[in-house]
């Protein structure tokens, strides 16, 4: 099948959840209805992906779950097809294409239009001029000394990490560091009550933590567990910093149980009001997973993240590491440790802190009348509190805007019930974006 | 324990096999004899491996192995630690540690001294100056469309390749390949009867095809498999060319039971005699899946590799690759893109040909009063026809070279018994160790 056209019925992308849930959902509930009849050829996801103005790594997603979920089959010979299945009720037909997405707005991303390209091309130079031979063989996987070394420096300094560079791992991401986890630490691992969605689902299994005022309530960590996910410098999403009292609760559970804290240090660099929070690595390394990313203060183009590890977790991570040989590109690497040890990584974080906080003051002025704007002012995402969030998402989709429901964020465990509106302030879009979003506000709020 | 000293008993090195494979085997015979009695902690492996002069890497790989082997635990809390066994027999003590590796001529690697970091600097330069803004967002799972279309037209004119940029898929080495197939294809796989073990064990099963003058024997392929992986180009490490006839067979029995070849044209430009055979995938891109990188052309730093698809696997690949999140570099994607377009990476292949071609001849040379070196002129490695091969193997590495014995490469299903020394001469200590090498062969052969 080439087009979508040619199926011929209603793809309905309104509803709760991010486009990919709605996609999948959508999907999903023709597959069921067997409005996609048991064999159906789905369109190549770039076919659909144009078709309906989103990202071909949306419609790939949706696939993937629906897969995954045993709806559709993505077999050797047929391409992705309706999986076989019995009783379909007779079919119907319509036909509706959604609206397409002018600014998305739903991901906490950083304005990628500001990447420092002559400092890091600069840095590319000296970098590779300098390096030895052996910078150019398959390399060590843990990662470049070079790099671990200034991520050493720059942690301690700048967030208060106790690193020593036998103790960091190079990884492509947060995802990566997960995966590796998860094949190391007994499950259910508890994760805070709201988080990515994505990042919940590579655990094999996890238990929410309740959030309130002070952050995840770490004195309710169950000592029967062994692992914790937090995000204590900016509570992702609802925006709020750990609690002193909760950051040694957390760690002291730790030490009680023998598990482990894996802090999330995804935009500690970003924080407007005062000077950042230091991570609570920096309270017990040797019972905290300290990771970071170069993904929100840099760019996510790079894939580098790092972790910092306490000494029982280096052997066996690495141990992972090698056996999946995914090695994370040597030149990069070295790359980003000339732009850290040269200053250019300081001053690109000074100078983009001073543009979002610049935005995030724009949010909140502009969104004020209608909405109160929740959480620490840092980061690249704001939580705006409105009554009830489904309706206003699907008006801000009307305008050509992607925002997400604070629901989508929630554990399907959690019986919490706030609503709110989250939208990221980081994106190149945002300057765009707002007044046609405020008004959308000031219509429902 | 800090250090492997502590342990006091021998550590025999000695062995067929690569360095892993001899370290994997000594330590899980210690264990199986309890002279590494249960509950004992294994010293961190960077420590280990300094005092016995071998890569860390190595030594991690040696854990994970016995790790999933049930002989160690590298759970937290307990570094890599002895698992529970019940009757130990009662321990002996010995103590030896092995020789230090001086030339490891044991991997077909590129000479990466050799790395043209000028022009690379150069295409840094270009193509991030060049970029777009979105280029330092996250990016395509599939890949930048600018690489695409660069190895689109590559691959046509340098390899026979029929490569639409659709079709293309950049993945971070040949390893990435075959774990996602893996999960897309029936076990088991029909695989070479002689080749990478490390890649085989990637597969869920494999079954070996047999390996003669003419290549791999595709007339014997099982009409009940569907999925063969095959080095058409220069047979690894046999070193021979498959025939005309085998490649026309492997993919009429494609054809036949709707299956599919996957090519590991893992050196292909690399024919010093001719020029170099076309990709078996230029006979049917809808039956071939093409496997190529740059690891060997220019640097296995990048992690950058490539696969062709026909039209069916695309989606299904995209799929698995948007869920694991493991994408590449997008930097060093535009910085390949430019280097093939401006014409640097066929400069380099040539400049490297005629390098590796002198090489092959030096060691032709060199070795032909005492052995027959296999195989055509081509790649960076060489099969010598020895009579035995273990003797010479451990001679070798007593005077501080690594080298593979044939055996090493064979399919455990295998009952082949020729013997064999397969040496890379690609590697920077290639031209101060060959004088010894031969020494070794003066006295072996």
């Amino acid at each position: 099948m080439e087009s979508w056209a040619n199926l011929d019925f209603h793809l309905d992308l309104s509803g709760p959840g991010g486009l990919r849930h709605r996609l999948t959902a959508s999907l999903r509930e023709a597959v069921r209805s067997a409005r996609l009849p048991p064999g159906t050829r789905l369109p190549a996801s770039r076919s659909l992906a144009a078709d309906l103005g989103i990202a071909r790594n949306t419609v790939a997603e949706a696939y993937a779950e629906l897969v995954a979920e045993g709806w559709l089959t993505a077999r050797q010979g047929s391409g992705t097809v309706v999986a076989q299945r019995v009783e379909p009720p007779p079919p119907k037909t319509r036909r509706v294409i959604g609206p397409a997405v002018q600014f998305d707005l739903s991901e906490s991303a950083p304005d990628v239009t500001e990447f420092p390209r002559t400092e890091w091309i600069r840095s590319t130079r000296r970098a590779l001029t300098a390096a030895p031979a052996e910078a150019f063989g398959p390399g060590d996987p843990q990662g470049r000394i070079e790099l671990r070394t200034a991520l050493a420096e720059y942690l301690a300094r700048a967030r208060g990490v106790r690193a020593d560079p036998e103790r960091i791992v190079v990884c492509s991401g947060f995802a990566d560091g997960i995966r590796m986890f998860n094949r190391l630490l007994k499950p259910p691992v508890v994760v805070e009550e709201y988080g990515l969605q994505f990042h919940q689902s590579l655990w094999t299994a996890t238990e929410p933590l309740l959030v309130d005022e002070h952050g995840a309530n770490t004195e309710q960590l169950p000592d029967d567990r062994r692992a914790v996910v937090l995000t204590p410098a900016h509570q992702f999403p609802l925006g709020g910093p750990l609690h002193p009292r909760r950051r040694a609760s957390a760690v002291e559970w730790a030490r009680r149980v023998g598990g482990v804290v894996l802090e999330d240090d995804y935009d500690g660099e970003f924080r407007y009001d005062r000077q950042p929070v230091g991570a609570v690595q920096g309270l017990d390394p040797e019972h905290v997973v300290y990771l970071g990313t170069s993904s929100k203060a840099l760019s996510p183009a790079l894939r580098i993240a790092w972790m910092v590890l306490p000494d029982r977790f280096v052997d066996p991570i690495l141990a992972l590491k090698t056996d999946r040989e995914q090695y994370i590109s040597m030149l990069d690497q070295l790359t980003l440790a000339d732009f850290l040890e040269c200053g250019a990584y300081d001053s690109h974080v000074r100078r983009m802190r001073l543009e979002y906080q610049r935005r995030r003051d724009r949010l909140v002025e502009a969104v004020s009348p209608y909405v109160k704007v929740s959480g620490i002012a840092a980061g690249m995402h704001a939580v705006l509190e409105t009554p009830h969030d489904e309706a206003i998402v699907q008006m801000a989709r009307e305008r050509g805007i992607e925002v997400s429901p604070l629901s989508w964020f929630r554990h399907e465990q959690s019986d919490d019930d706030r609503t709110g509106i989250v939208i990221s302030f980081g994106q190149p879009a945002f300057p765009r974006a707002l007044p046609l979003f405020t008004e959308v506000l000031a219509a429902c709020c």
